[in-house]
């Protein structure tokens, strides 16, 4: 989001091209208003969505915890003065030796979805707390994660049981209903199917403790998505009809959530083109793409909001592609885009919400173009 | 390809996966067996590929020309010895001050596909010899390059007329028929569509010197593909039909062809597990996946092959993913591949014809991940 300080920013310095500008003050708005959205929950910061130090700085001071998605996430939050026990290890695919790493370091709450999982957590984390993820529906989800985490509610119940018998903690389960989840309702079939899970332990004598809610609320992008209180009222609804009093803790993992609105990518135009006289429509290359760290537009799931300098001007259909000598680095070719007539070479182009993912995603240099710079006021 | 020098490698040093080993002995056999099979066509080895100092420098020194995506490829290119005259800047996409500083290194070669492209070549780099780059159908390519590059005949010649008339010298027309193209008939349609391009500027009075017949050619993945020489006789006979006497100067820009078959990477398996107990496939996770550099299985295009120590023992189906909290980080869910049933974590896995792509693509550090460590033998 184009907030006063990144504008002004942006006006005084004209910094090169490509960069992404990060107001670090609606960074901590939006983890102010998730945690009055969803007060009883516990904010673990998904590191992944972007894991730069004055990111992870602002949200320490803050008070909140972290959940890292690889050993050296865990070592980026040790460095900014983060507790290990606000971490939790949230990858259910880990190397035996990052997780005895981690558990040295002093980390003791650990995901996982599998036997294979369990039986290196219980040999290299002697003693942790473990919740196991369920495999949920990601229908509604911008950016699905599909099948690859998560096991079956029989299967979690088993490996629970297994945990205990193995000397960790069965501390709860987790899902995730799919990143950039526009509907609220989502929660609510996977909430009902952990409480499943949680009374079938029960019965078989584990208490679990923990329902981590996992992240998946969305950022604004060209489409309007509800807003994060109506995700806290579904949430906090879905939870008292399916646990009662019997209401166990609750984290939640946002990610995009908490940084996608607060960055700004600025980019230039490379080429203004047409393939034919006839073509109404334009080719409109910038200087970042899909290997420039835009690579949520694969598929064209995730669909930015452009801005220019012309934006008064008449407009026409384009088709929006990066700079790159790649067929597959095309941004927008279906989705139907307009820009300005008037709009050529050397035009500043202003991506909107990118704060999440758009830095990590970067390639190292494919064609050798160096990722963007990167700017946190 | 797994040769014995990258074999011996592997066994005695055992390095810390994922890592890329290539043998520079198998790029300099691919580079001859290319000239052999068009012994007329200049080689100008696709940069982008791999554009490692060790690839360069013994391509290089075989008198390999280069074709560069970027300013930043021409200066890599130029540090290992390359002539200015040796490069062609094959981007139609380019800055403006990337052309002028191109121009300044001594770079008389562009290609181009636009109106607004032309008019900064011939504002800042006046004189160069310029290209026309075609938009070709590319069926049968298994790395299609859509309708993002090129333009249409008709546009083609109309502005090969215009860079004579501001300057620059309307040197010749490229095409190219996609990436990891099988089908050696492919080159025939568009090597037709050039000729026409040909002849019709010869009736507006410009002589064109150059055709470009791009890349695209294939490396042995998991399918068996037809040899180069399939494709040099194809062209060559498409070239004799359709210029007969009035031959041009040719060039091709080989990147997949020469390097994708000398690389091995090698890899670690993080977790095998399944999402039900009645489910019979199961998933491999590796400590490489599209974000560390296997790219090229978006949509599951490049299908690649796999070899593990345990490769005698009874297989089973198997979905394989990269090691990211990302559900997108999947390289085969639809397509059916089989491991040995009794593959577990920590064992190795190789994958061949890894040479191209697969360190360029890598990002900086999803998830915190760094990117394949890479040798070159």
């Amino acid at each position: 989001m184009m907030t006063p300080k990144i504008a002004d920013f942006l006006a005084r310095n004209r910094p090169r091209t490509p960069c992404l500008v990060v107001d670090l003050d609606k960074v901590e708005e939006n983890y102010r208003h998730l945690r009055r959205a969803l007060p009883r929950a516990e904010v673990y910061y998904a590191v992944k969505a972007n894991p730069a130090v004055p990111v992870l700085k602002r949200l320490c001071g803050l008070g909140s915890r972290f959940d890292a998605a690889s050993i050296f996430e865990i070592e980026d939050c040790l460095a900014v003065g983060a507790a290990p026990s606000d971490i939790s290890f949230g990858n259910t695919i880990k190397k035996a030796d990052h997780i005895a790493r981690a558990h040295r370091l002093g980390v003791g709450l650990f995901a996982f979805d599998a036997a294979e999982e369990l039986d290196k957590l219980a040999e290299h984390a002697p003693g942790a707390r473990v919740y196991c993820r369920l495999l949920v529906d990601n229908e509604g989800a911008g950016w699905p994660l599909s099948r690859k985490f998560g096991c079956s509610a029989r299967m979690a119940a088993d490996l629970l049981v297994r945990a205990r018998d193995s000397g960790l903690v069965p501390h709860g389960v987790s899902f995730h209903v799919g990143s950039q989840q526009t509907d609220p309702g989502r929660w609510e079939a996977a909430i009902a199917r952990a409480a499943m899970v949680f009374t079938d332990l029960r019965e078989r004598g584990v208490e679990l403790g923990l329902l981590n809610l996992g992240g998946g609320f969305p950022a604004r992008y060209r489409d309007s998505v509800p807003g994060i209180d109506a995700f806290g009222e579904a949430i906090t609804e879905a939870m008292h009809r399916h646990f009662g009093n019997a209401m166990p803790e609750t984290l939640i993992e946002p990610g995009r959530g908490i940084v996608a609105e607060a960055g700004v990518l600025e980019s230039e135009v490379v080429l203004v083109s047409r393939k034919d006289p006839d073509d109404e429509a334009r080719w409109v290359y910038l200087d970042i793409g899909k290997f420039g760290g835009l690579a949520e537009t694969m598929d064209e799931s995730i669909r930015y909001d452009f801005a220019t300098d012309r934006d008064g001007d008449p407009m026409g259909p384009v088709h929006i592609a990066g700079p790159t000598c790649d067929g597959a680095d095309i941004l927008y070719e279906k989705t139907a885009y307009r820009l300005p007539l008037t709009l050529k070479a050397g035009d500043r182009v202003r991506i909107d919400s990118t704060g999440a993912y758009a830095t990590t995603y970067a390639s190292v240099g494919f064609n050798g173009f160096a990722p963007p710079s990167e700017y946190y006021l």
